[in-house]
Protein backbone atom coordinates (compact mmCIF):
# COMPACT_ATOMS: atom_id res chain seq x y z
CA UNK A 1 0.00 0.00 0.00
CA UNK A 2 1.83 3.45 -1.31
CA UNK A 3 2.26 5.81 1.79
CA UNK A 4 0.32 8.57 2.18
CA UNK A 5 1.00 11.72 5.20
CA UNK A 6 -1.60 14.45 6.16
CA UNK A 7 0.01 18.33 6.05
CA UNK A 8 -1.88 20.02 9.35
CA UNK A 9 -0.82 23.80 10.33
CA UNK A 10 -0.88 24.30 14.31
CA UNK A 11 -3.78 26.30 15.21
CA UNK A 12 -4.36 28.03 18.78
CA UNK A 13 -7.20 25.12 19.59
CA UNK A 14 -5.01 22.54 19.08
CA UNK A 15 -2.40 24.19 21.77
CA UNK A 16 -3.23 24.12 25.64
CA UNK A 17 -1.78 26.78 28.38
CA UNK A 18 1.59 24.74 28.18
CA UNK A 19 2.29 26.68 24.79
CA UNK A 20 2.61 22.89 23.06
CA UNK A 21 -0.17 20.84 21.63
CA UNK A 22 -2.38 19.15 23.46
CA UNK A 23 -1.63 15.18 23.53
CA UNK A 24 -5.05 14.33 23.03
CA UNK A 25 -4.51 15.75 19.59
CA UNK A 26 -2.09 13.60 17.90
CA UNK A 27 -4.90 10.69 18.31
CA UNK A 28 -7.09 13.76 15.55
CA UNK A 29 -3.73 13.67 13.37
CA UNK A 30 -3.71 9.96 13.26
CA UNK A 31 -6.94 9.72 12.12
CA UNK A 32 -6.19 12.30 9.45
CA UNK A 33 -3.44 10.54 7.83
CA UNK A 34 -5.15 6.69 7.85
CA UNK A 35 -7.59 8.38 6.09
CA UNK A 36 -5.27 9.77 3.34
CA UNK A 37 -3.66 6.74 3.43
CA UNK A 38 -6.87 5.19 2.21
CA UNK A 39 -8.21 7.49 0.20
CA UNK A 40 -4.73 7.68 -1.72
CA UNK A 41 -5.63 3.47 -2.08
CA UNK A 42 -8.60 4.00 -3.85
CA UNK A 43 -10.97 3.48 -1.40
CA UNK A 44 -11.62 6.46 1.01
CA UNK A 45 -12.84 5.07 4.55
CA UNK A 46 -16.56 6.69 4.02
CA UNK A 47 -16.48 4.56 0.74
CA UNK A 48 -15.54 1.52 2.45
CA UNK A 49 -18.26 2.50 5.22
CA UNK A 50 -21.26 2.56 2.60
CA UNK A 51 -19.82 -1.00 1.53
CA UNK A 52 -20.43 -2.07 4.66
CA UNK A 53 -17.14 -2.06 6.55
CA UNK A 54 -16.56 -0.47 9.86
CA UNK A 55 -12.19 -0.26 11.02
CA UNK A 56 -12.81 0.68 14.90
CA UNK A 57 -9.74 1.78 17.01
CA UNK A 58 -9.49 -1.16 19.50
CA UNK A 59 -6.19 0.41 21.18
CA UNK A 60 -4.35 3.39 20.43
CA UNK A 61 -0.65 3.96 21.50
CA UNK A 62 1.32 7.63 21.41
CA UNK A 63 4.82 7.94 22.27
CA UNK A 64 5.86 12.13 22.62
CA UNK A 65 9.14 12.78 21.41
CA UNK A 66 9.16 17.05 21.26
CA UNK A 67 6.58 19.43 21.45
CA UNK A 68 4.38 20.39 18.46
CA UNK A 69 3.84 24.32 18.88
CA UNK A 70 1.48 26.90 17.10
CA UNK A 71 1.79 27.52 13.87
CA UNK A 72 4.09 24.60 13.11
CA UNK A 73 3.43 23.02 9.85
CA UNK A 74 3.45 18.92 10.56
CA UNK A 75 3.41 15.89 8.23
CA UNK A 76 1.71 12.88 10.03
CA UNK A 77 2.53 9.65 7.89
CA UNK A 78 0.75 6.62 8.43
CA UNK A 79 1.76 2.70 6.73
CA UNK A 80 -0.30 -0.41 7.69
CA UNK A 81 1.35 -3.13 9.87
CA UNK A 82 0.29 -6.18 10.85
CA UNK A 83 -2.45 -7.43 8.14
CA UNK A 84 -4.42 -10.18 10.62
CA UNK A 85 -7.52 -12.51 9.47
CA UNK A 86 -9.34 -9.67 11.40
CA UNK A 87 -7.67 -6.81 12.48
CA UNK A 88 -4.64 -4.76 11.56
CA UNK A 89 -2.37 -1.82 12.91
CA UNK A 90 -1.49 1.25 11.44
CA UNK A 91 1.87 3.45 12.53
CA UNK A 92 1.88 6.81 12.63
CA UNK A 93 5.38 9.01 12.18
CA UNK A 94 4.58 12.92 13.40
CA UNK A 95 7.57 15.30 12.15
CA UNK A 96 7.82 19.14 11.95
CA UNK A 97 8.12 20.52 7.98
CA UNK A 98 9.07 23.73 8.06
CA UNK A 99 12.25 26.29 9.75
CA UNK A 100 14.10 25.42 12.93
CA UNK A 101 13.78 22.07 13.40
CA UNK A 102 12.25 20.80 10.57
CA UNK A 103 12.51 17.30 10.02
CA UNK A 104 12.05 16.76 13.85
CA UNK A 105 10.36 13.66 14.88
CA UNK A 106 7.66 15.00 17.05
CA UNK A 107 5.36 11.62 17.69
CA UNK A 108 5.32 8.58 16.92
CA UNK A 109 2.27 5.84 17.51
CA UNK A 110 -0.14 2.97 16.31
CA UNK A 111 -3.40 2.33 16.42
CA UNK A 112 -5.22 -1.15 16.19
CA UNK A 113 -8.37 -1.75 14.08
CA UNK A 114 -11.17 -4.59 14.04
CA UNK A 115 -13.13 -4.95 11.50
CA UNK A 116 -16.84 -5.24 11.87
CA UNK A 117 -20.45 -5.18 9.63
CA UNK A 118 -23.03 -2.83 10.11
CA UNK A 119 -24.52 -4.65 13.10
CA UNK A 120 -20.85 -4.44 14.80
CA UNK A 121 -19.92 -8.09 14.55
CA UNK A 122 -16.41 -8.54 13.75
CA UNK A 123 -15.67 -9.42 10.16
CA UNK A 124 -12.83 -11.10 8.06
CA UNK A 125 -10.71 -8.28 6.11
CA UNK A 126 -12.83 -8.49 2.71
CA UNK A 127 -9.85 -9.99 -0.12
CA UNK A 128 -10.17 -6.64 -1.81
CA UNK A 129 -9.12 -4.48 1.81
CA UNK A 130 -6.77 -7.64 2.80
CA UNK A 131 -4.65 -7.47 -0.78
CA UNK A 132 -4.56 -3.48 0.13
CA UNK A 133 -3.23 -3.65 3.22
CA UNK A 134 -0.45 -6.27 2.34
CA UNK A 135 1.06 -5.17 -0.47
CA UNK A 136 3.15 -2.11 0.31
CA UNK A 137 4.26 -2.31 -3.09
CA UNK A 138 0.54 -0.21 -3.99
CA UNK A 139 -2.17 -2.05 -6.09
CA UNK B 1 -39.27 25.43 31.99
CA UNK B 2 -37.42 24.83 35.53
CA UNK B 3 -33.95 26.48 35.12
CA UNK B 4 -30.72 24.03 34.99
CA UNK B 5 -27.02 24.17 34.87
CA UNK B 6 -24.40 22.27 34.19
CA UNK B 7 -20.65 22.41 36.20
CA UNK B 8 -17.54 21.96 34.40
CA UNK B 9 -13.93 21.88 35.62
CA UNK B 10 -11.59 23.49 33.18
CA UNK B 11 -9.00 20.84 32.14
CA UNK B 12 -5.49 21.44 29.92
CA UNK B 13 -7.42 20.02 27.36
CA UNK B 14 -9.96 23.07 27.25
CA UNK B 15 -6.93 25.55 27.18
CA UNK B 16 -5.16 27.44 24.88
CA UNK B 17 -0.90 28.94 24.58
CA UNK B 18 -2.76 32.23 25.83
CA UNK B 19 -3.28 30.41 29.21
CA UNK B 20 -7.11 30.79 28.92
CA UNK B 21 -9.73 28.59 27.52
CA UNK B 22 -10.19 27.98 23.65
CA UNK B 23 -13.17 30.11 22.71
CA UNK B 24 -14.98 27.28 21.01
CA UNK B 25 -15.08 25.16 23.99
CA UNK B 26 -17.62 27.73 25.19
CA UNK B 27 -20.19 26.29 22.36
CA UNK B 28 -19.53 22.78 24.30
CA UNK B 29 -20.36 24.26 27.66
CA UNK B 30 -23.21 25.68 26.17
CA UNK B 31 -24.67 21.89 24.89
CA UNK B 32 -23.94 20.56 28.32
CA UNK B 33 -26.14 23.49 29.98
CA UNK B 34 -29.10 23.40 27.42
CA UNK B 35 -28.55 18.92 27.74
CA UNK B 36 -28.75 19.51 31.74
CA UNK B 37 -31.34 21.56 31.16
CA UNK B 38 -33.87 19.17 28.88
CA UNK B 39 -33.56 16.03 31.49
CA UNK B 40 -34.23 18.46 34.66
CA UNK B 41 -37.84 19.29 32.47
CA UNK B 42 -38.42 15.56 32.34
CA UNK B 43 -37.02 14.20 28.52
CA UNK B 44 -33.46 14.35 27.77
CA UNK B 45 -32.19 15.37 24.12
CA UNK B 46 -31.63 11.44 23.45
CA UNK B 47 -35.06 10.87 24.46
CA UNK B 48 -36.40 13.61 22.10
CA UNK B 49 -34.07 12.13 19.39
CA UNK B 50 -35.43 8.94 19.99
CA UNK B 51 -39.11 10.15 19.62
CA UNK B 52 -38.90 11.20 16.11
CA UNK B 53 -37.13 15.04 16.69
CA UNK B 54 -34.41 16.70 16.37
CA UNK B 55 -32.90 20.74 17.28
CA UNK B 56 -30.07 21.53 15.22
CA UNK B 57 -28.59 24.52 15.68
CA UNK B 58 -28.87 27.31 13.21
CA UNK B 59 -27.16 30.21 15.11
CA UNK B 60 -24.54 30.91 18.02
CA UNK B 61 -23.49 33.55 19.41
CA UNK B 62 -20.88 33.91 22.08
CA UNK B 63 -19.78 37.35 23.97
CA UNK B 64 -16.67 36.71 26.05
CA UNK B 65 -16.39 38.90 29.08
CA UNK B 66 -13.41 37.31 31.11
CA UNK B 67 -11.51 34.66 30.45
CA UNK B 68 -11.94 31.02 32.20
CA UNK B 69 -8.81 29.76 33.00
CA UNK B 70 -7.21 25.96 33.96
CA UNK B 71 -8.47 24.47 36.97
CA UNK B 72 -11.55 26.98 36.85
CA UNK B 73 -14.76 25.52 37.97
CA UNK B 74 -17.11 27.36 36.05
CA UNK B 75 -21.11 26.81 36.34
CA UNK B 76 -23.49 27.11 32.88
CA UNK B 77 -26.82 28.00 33.08
CA UNK B 78 -29.30 28.24 30.18
CA UNK B 79 -32.71 29.11 29.87
CA UNK B 80 -35.08 29.03 26.62
CA UNK B 81 -36.46 32.07 25.31
CA UNK B 82 -38.35 33.19 22.22
CA UNK B 83 -40.49 29.89 21.23
CA UNK B 84 -41.89 30.57 18.03
CA UNK B 85 -43.64 27.74 16.03
CA UNK B 86 -40.62 26.11 14.57
CA UNK B 87 -37.51 27.47 16.41
CA UNK B 88 -36.67 28.67 20.03
CA UNK B 89 -33.90 30.16 21.30
CA UNK B 90 -31.69 29.33 24.68
CA UNK B 91 -29.40 31.64 26.33
CA UNK B 92 -26.52 30.96 28.73
CA UNK B 93 -24.63 32.34 31.31
CA UNK B 94 -20.72 31.48 32.27
CA UNK B 95 -19.81 31.56 35.50
CA UNK B 96 -16.98 30.88 37.73
CA UNK B 97 -17.99 29.41 40.95
CA UNK B 98 -15.17 29.31 43.11
CA UNK B 99 -11.97 31.32 44.73
CA UNK B 100 -11.06 34.56 43.66
CA UNK B 101 -13.17 36.10 41.32
CA UNK B 102 -16.40 33.67 42.40
CA UNK B 103 -19.59 34.75 40.91
CA UNK B 104 -17.73 36.65 37.78
CA UNK B 105 -19.81 36.29 34.43
CA UNK B 106 -17.52 34.95 32.05
CA UNK B 107 -19.30 34.27 28.96
CA UNK B 108 -22.62 35.34 27.85
CA UNK B 109 -24.78 33.94 24.42
CA UNK B 110 -27.35 32.09 22.71
CA UNK B 111 -28.27 29.56 19.94
CA UNK B 112 -31.50 29.19 17.43
CA UNK B 113 -32.44 25.83 16.88
CA UNK B 114 -34.84 24.89 14.68
CA UNK B 115 -36.87 21.82 15.01
CA UNK B 116 -37.02 19.00 12.17
CA UNK B 117 -38.28 15.27 11.65
CA UNK B 118 -35.97 12.37 10.91
CA UNK B 119 -35.57 13.49 7.21
CA UNK B 120 -34.58 16.87 8.14
CA UNK B 121 -38.15 18.45 7.29
CA UNK B 122 -38.94 21.60 9.29
CA UNK B 123 -41.64 20.14 12.16
CA UNK B 124 -43.91 22.43 14.26
CA UNK B 125 -42.63 22.09 17.83
CA UNK B 126 -44.79 19.05 19.19
CA UNK B 127 -46.98 20.41 21.79
CA UNK B 128 -45.42 18.86 24.54
CA UNK B 129 -42.18 20.44 24.09
CA UNK B 130 -43.84 24.00 23.33
CA UNK B 131 -45.74 23.66 26.49
CA UNK B 132 -42.28 22.72 28.60
CA UNK B 133 -40.13 25.67 26.65
CA UNK B 134 -42.90 28.09 27.54
CA UNK B 135 -43.64 27.42 31.06
CA UNK B 136 -41.11 29.28 33.00
CA UNK B 137 -42.51 28.08 36.22
CA UNK B 138 -42.19 24.58 35.26
CA UNK B 139 -44.56 21.57 34.06
CA UNK C 1 -5.46 43.11 2.99
CA UNK C 2 -5.03 40.24 0.35
CA UNK C 3 -8.15 37.59 0.50
CA UNK C 4 -6.65 34.28 2.19
CA UNK C 5 -8.18 30.34 2.69
CA UNK C 6 -8.10 27.50 4.94
CA UNK C 7 -8.66 23.85 3.40
CA UNK C 8 -10.03 21.52 5.62
CA UNK C 9 -10.93 17.30 4.94
CA UNK C 10 -13.22 16.59 7.46
CA UNK C 11 -12.17 13.51 9.89
CA UNK C 12 -14.12 11.37 12.56
CA UNK C 13 -13.02 13.64 15.02
CA UNK C 14 -14.77 16.71 14.06
CA UNK C 15 -18.34 15.23 13.46
CA UNK C 16 -20.72 13.95 16.01
CA UNK C 17 -23.72 11.67 16.11
CA UNK C 18 -25.98 13.40 14.08
CA UNK C 19 -23.02 13.02 10.85
CA UNK C 20 -22.66 15.89 10.45
CA UNK C 21 -19.28 18.53 11.69
CA UNK C 22 -20.06 19.71 15.38
CA UNK C 23 -21.17 23.13 15.89
CA UNK C 24 -18.53 24.13 18.08
CA UNK C 25 -16.17 23.25 15.21
CA UNK C 26 -16.62 25.89 12.90
CA UNK C 27 -14.98 28.57 15.15
CA UNK C 28 -11.65 26.32 15.31
CA UNK C 29 -12.42 26.54 10.97
CA UNK C 30 -12.33 30.70 11.64
CA UNK C 31 -9.16 30.68 13.58
CA UNK C 32 -7.39 28.93 10.94
CA UNK C 33 -8.67 30.99 8.28
CA UNK C 34 -8.06 34.57 10.32
CA UNK C 35 -4.23 32.71 10.71
CA UNK C 36 -3.98 32.48 6.65
CA UNK C 37 -5.23 35.67 6.32
CA UNK C 38 -2.27 37.16 8.51
CA UNK C 39 0.32 34.41 7.85
CA UNK C 40 -0.43 35.82 3.78
CA UNK C 41 -0.10 39.41 4.66
CA UNK C 42 3.65 39.75 5.98
CA UNK C 43 3.33 38.59 9.37
CA UNK C 44 2.09 35.62 10.83
CA UNK C 45 0.02 36.00 14.36
CA UNK C 46 2.69 34.24 16.05
CA UNK C 47 4.94 36.70 15.01
CA UNK C 48 2.35 39.92 16.16
CA UNK C 49 2.29 37.84 19.25
CA UNK C 50 6.50 38.26 19.54
CA UNK C 51 5.80 41.84 19.37
CA UNK C 52 3.60 42.55 21.84
CA UNK C 53 0.02 42.44 20.52
CA UNK C 54 -2.72 39.92 21.10
CA UNK C 55 -5.40 40.07 19.39
CA UNK C 56 -8.35 38.10 21.46
CA UNK C 57 -11.70 37.15 20.65
CA UNK C 58 -14.76 39.09 22.32
CA UNK C 59 -17.75 37.97 20.21
CA UNK C 60 -18.20 35.21 17.79
CA UNK C 61 -21.08 34.26 15.73
CA UNK C 62 -22.00 31.97 13.63
CA UNK C 63 -25.50 31.21 11.18
CA UNK C 64 -25.20 27.30 10.32
CA UNK C 65 -26.42 27.13 6.40
CA UNK C 66 -26.31 23.59 5.07
CA UNK C 67 -23.86 20.88 7.40
CA UNK C 68 -20.64 19.69 6.20
CA UNK C 69 -20.12 16.34 6.23
CA UNK C 70 -17.29 13.77 7.07
CA UNK C 71 -14.53 13.51 4.18
CA UNK C 72 -15.60 17.08 2.57
CA UNK C 73 -13.43 19.30 1.90
CA UNK C 74 -13.96 22.78 3.13
CA UNK C 75 -12.85 25.94 2.31
CA UNK C 76 -12.89 28.80 4.99
CA UNK C 77 -12.44 32.43 3.35
CA UNK C 78 -11.36 35.06 6.14
CA UNK C 79 -11.92 38.92 5.55
CA UNK C 80 -11.60 41.77 7.82
CA UNK C 81 -13.86 44.88 8.44
CA UNK C 82 -14.36 47.50 10.77
CA UNK C 83 -11.35 48.40 11.40
CA UNK C 84 -11.58 50.54 14.87
CA UNK C 85 -9.28 52.27 16.98
CA UNK C 86 -8.46 49.27 19.54
CA UNK C 87 -10.64 46.43 17.90
CA UNK C 88 -11.85 44.44 14.16
CA UNK C 89 -13.77 42.83 12.57
CA UNK C 90 -12.88 39.14 10.67
CA UNK C 91 -15.91 37.83 8.59
CA UNK C 92 -15.88 34.69 7.51
CA UNK C 93 -17.67 32.11 4.76
CA UNK C 94 -17.11 28.47 4.71
CA UNK C 95 -17.97 26.83 1.31
CA UNK C 96 -17.97 22.90 0.50
CA UNK C 97 -15.12 22.03 -2.60
CA UNK C 98 -15.63 19.35 -4.21
CA UNK C 99 -18.11 16.57 -5.35
CA UNK C 100 -22.10 17.22 -4.98
CA UNK C 101 -22.85 20.41 -3.76
CA UNK C 102 -19.71 21.94 -4.40
CA UNK C 103 -19.54 25.84 -4.00
CA UNK C 104 -22.38 25.04 -1.53
CA UNK C 105 -22.21 27.74 1.27
CA UNK C 106 -22.25 25.37 4.79
CA UNK C 107 -21.72 28.20 7.43
CA UNK C 108 -20.92 32.46 7.61
CA UNK C 109 -19.76 34.47 10.71
CA UNK C 110 -18.09 36.92 12.34
CA UNK C 111 -15.48 37.56 14.85
CA UNK C 112 -14.65 40.89 17.09
CA UNK C 113 -11.25 40.81 18.54
CA UNK C 114 -9.80 43.51 20.64
CA UNK C 115 -6.22 44.30 20.60
CA UNK C 116 -4.72 44.27 23.70
CA UNK C 117 -0.50 44.40 24.81
CA UNK C 118 1.28 41.86 26.92
CA UNK C 119 -0.22 42.90 30.40
CA UNK C 120 -3.79 42.69 29.02
CA UNK C 121 -4.11 46.18 28.96
CA UNK C 122 -6.32 47.86 25.54
CA UNK C 123 -4.05 48.60 22.69
CA UNK C 124 -4.81 50.78 19.83
CA UNK C 125 -4.12 49.18 17.04
CA UNK C 126 -0.27 49.77 15.78
CA UNK C 127 -0.23 51.71 12.47
CA UNK C 128 1.31 48.82 10.88
CA UNK C 129 -1.34 46.71 11.49
CA UNK C 130 -3.85 49.27 10.74
CA UNK C 131 -2.85 49.82 7.60
CA UNK C 132 -2.55 46.39 6.90
CA UNK C 133 -5.95 45.73 8.14
CA UNK C 134 -7.24 48.71 5.78
CA UNK C 135 -6.37 47.85 2.85
CA UNK C 136 -8.05 45.61 1.20
CA UNK C 137 -5.96 45.92 -1.72
CA UNK C 138 -2.82 44.50 -0.14
CA UNK C 139 0.25 46.34 1.36
CA UNK D 1 -2.17 7.95 47.50
CA UNK D 2 -6.40 7.70 47.93
CA UNK D 3 -7.96 6.79 44.47
CA UNK D 4 -10.40 9.73 43.07
CA UNK D 5 -12.72 10.15 39.82
CA UNK D 6 -14.03 12.37 37.48
CA UNK D 7 -17.65 12.18 36.46
CA UNK D 8 -18.33 13.07 32.89
CA UNK D 9 -21.49 13.15 30.81
CA UNK D 10 -21.52 12.47 27.43
CA UNK D 11 -22.53 15.25 25.07
CA UNK D 12 -22.83 15.70 21.21
CA UNK D 13 -19.26 17.19 20.86
CA UNK D 14 -18.07 14.02 22.78
CA UNK D 15 -19.30 11.96 20.08
CA UNK D 16 -18.45 11.41 16.42
CA UNK D 17 -20.73 9.95 13.43
CA UNK D 18 -20.22 6.40 14.42
CA UNK D 19 -23.05 7.40 17.30
CA UNK D 20 -19.95 6.51 19.77
CA UNK D 21 -17.19 8.73 22.06
CA UNK D 22 -14.54 9.55 19.71
CA UNK D 23 -11.46 7.79 20.56
CA UNK D 24 -9.18 11.25 21.23
CA UNK D 25 -11.59 12.00 23.95
CA UNK D 26 -10.51 9.45 26.04
CA UNK D 27 -7.25 11.13 26.66
CA UNK D 28 -8.80 14.22 27.68
CA UNK D 29 -11.20 11.97 30.51
CA UNK D 30 -7.90 10.68 31.41
CA UNK D 31 -6.54 13.83 32.10
CA UNK D 32 -9.78 15.13 34.28
CA UNK D 33 -9.11 12.24 36.26
CA UNK D 34 -5.52 12.62 37.05
CA UNK D 35 -6.16 15.90 38.07
CA UNK D 36 -8.86 14.97 40.38
CA UNK D 37 -6.69 12.29 41.78
CA UNK D 38 -3.92 15.47 42.47
CA UNK D 39 -6.49 17.55 43.68
CA UNK D 40 -7.69 15.26 46.15
CA UNK D 41 -4.31 14.35 47.62
CA UNK D 42 -3.51 17.93 49.03
CA UNK D 43 -2.13 20.01 45.52
CA UNK D 44 -3.92 20.88 42.52
CA UNK D 45 -1.75 19.73 39.33
CA UNK D 46 -1.83 23.63 39.14
CA UNK D 47 -0.22 24.34 42.63
CA UNK D 48 2.46 22.05 41.60
CA UNK D 49 3.06 23.78 38.11
CA UNK D 50 2.65 27.14 40.56
CA UNK D 51 5.75 25.54 42.62
CA UNK D 52 7.95 25.04 39.38
CA UNK D 53 6.89 21.36 38.63
CA UNK D 54 5.55 20.15 35.30
CA UNK D 55 4.76 16.75 34.64
CA UNK D 56 4.52 16.45 30.79
CA UNK D 57 3.22 12.87 28.91
CA UNK D 58 5.44 11.06 27.49
CA UNK D 59 3.73 8.07 26.45
CA UNK D 60 0.06 7.60 26.54
CA UNK D 61 -1.92 4.25 25.53
CA UNK D 62 -5.76 3.53 26.02
CA UNK D 63 -7.63 0.21 25.09
CA UNK D 64 -10.99 0.65 24.16
CA UNK D 65 -13.41 -2.12 25.34
CA UNK D 66 -17.34 -0.95 24.81
CA UNK D 67 -18.22 2.19 23.61
CA UNK D 68 -19.37 4.90 25.61
CA UNK D 69 -22.55 6.64 24.23
CA UNK D 70 -24.86 9.83 24.17
CA UNK D 71 -25.56 10.71 27.35
CA UNK D 72 -23.34 8.47 29.02
CA UNK D 73 -22.71 9.35 32.81
CA UNK D 74 -18.88 7.90 32.89
CA UNK D 75 -16.40 7.70 35.91
CA UNK D 76 -13.16 7.57 34.84
CA UNK D 77 -10.79 6.56 38.02
CA UNK D 78 -7.02 6.91 38.34
CA UNK D 79 -4.28 5.57 40.47
CA UNK D 80 -0.57 6.03 40.41
CA UNK D 81 1.67 3.22 39.28
CA UNK D 82 5.64 2.97 38.62
CA UNK D 83 7.00 5.59 40.55
CA UNK D 84 10.18 6.06 38.95
CA UNK D 85 12.89 8.73 39.84
CA UNK D 86 12.03 11.61 37.42
CA UNK D 87 8.98 9.93 36.06
CA UNK D 88 5.81 7.90 36.92
CA UNK D 89 2.60 6.32 35.45
CA UNK D 90 -1.01 7.61 36.07
CA UNK D 91 -3.62 4.14 34.80
CA UNK D 92 -7.09 4.74 34.53
CA UNK D 93 -10.54 3.00 34.25
CA UNK D 94 -13.73 4.40 32.07
CA UNK D 95 -16.39 2.80 33.10
CA UNK D 96 -20.57 3.74 32.61
CA UNK D 97 -22.46 4.36 35.82
CA UNK D 98 -25.79 4.79 35.38
CA UNK D 99 -28.93 2.55 33.48
CA UNK D 100 -28.22 -0.52 31.51
CA UNK D 101 -25.02 -1.26 31.02
CA UNK D 102 -23.82 0.13 34.40
CA UNK D 103 -20.46 -0.46 35.67
CA UNK D 104 -19.10 -1.87 32.21
CA UNK D 105 -15.87 -1.34 31.80
CA UNK D 106 -15.60 0.56 28.55
CA UNK D 107 -11.77 1.76 28.12
CA UNK D 108 -8.32 1.67 30.08
CA UNK D 109 -5.17 2.85 29.52
CA UNK D 110 -1.78 4.57 31.47
CA UNK D 111 0.23 7.52 30.97
CA UNK D 112 3.73 7.98 31.57
CA UNK D 113 4.78 11.43 33.04
CA UNK D 114 8.32 12.98 33.24
CA UNK D 115 9.04 15.67 35.84
CA UNK D 116 10.35 18.64 34.37
CA UNK D 117 11.37 21.88 35.68
CA UNK D 118 10.83 25.41 34.49
CA UNK D 119 13.28 25.31 31.93
CA UNK D 120 12.06 21.81 30.63
CA UNK D 121 14.97 20.04 32.06
CA UNK D 122 14.92 16.49 33.48
CA UNK D 123 14.08 16.57 37.46
CA UNK D 124 14.00 14.33 39.87
CA UNK D 125 10.58 14.03 41.61
CA UNK D 126 10.44 16.04 45.37
CA UNK D 127 10.47 13.83 47.86
CA UNK D 128 6.87 15.48 49.34
CA UNK D 129 5.39 14.31 45.75
CA UNK D 130 7.24 10.96 45.75
CA UNK D 131 5.66 9.99 49.00
CA UNK D 132 2.26 10.83 47.77
CA UNK D 133 2.56 9.40 44.52
CA UNK D 134 4.02 5.96 46.72
CA UNK D 135 1.33 5.79 49.59
CA UNK D 136 -1.55 4.51 48.42
CA UNK D 137 -2.79 4.88 51.75
CA UNK D 138 -3.23 8.35 51.82
CA UNK D 139 -1.09 10.75 53.28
Amino acid sequence: MPAAAALIRVIFGDTDQMGVVYYANYLRWFEAARGELLRANGRSYGEWERAGLSLPVVEAHVRYRRPARYEDLVRIDAIVEEVKAASFRFTYKVTRVEGAGAGDLLAEGWTVHACIDREGRPLRLPPEMKRLLEDPAGV
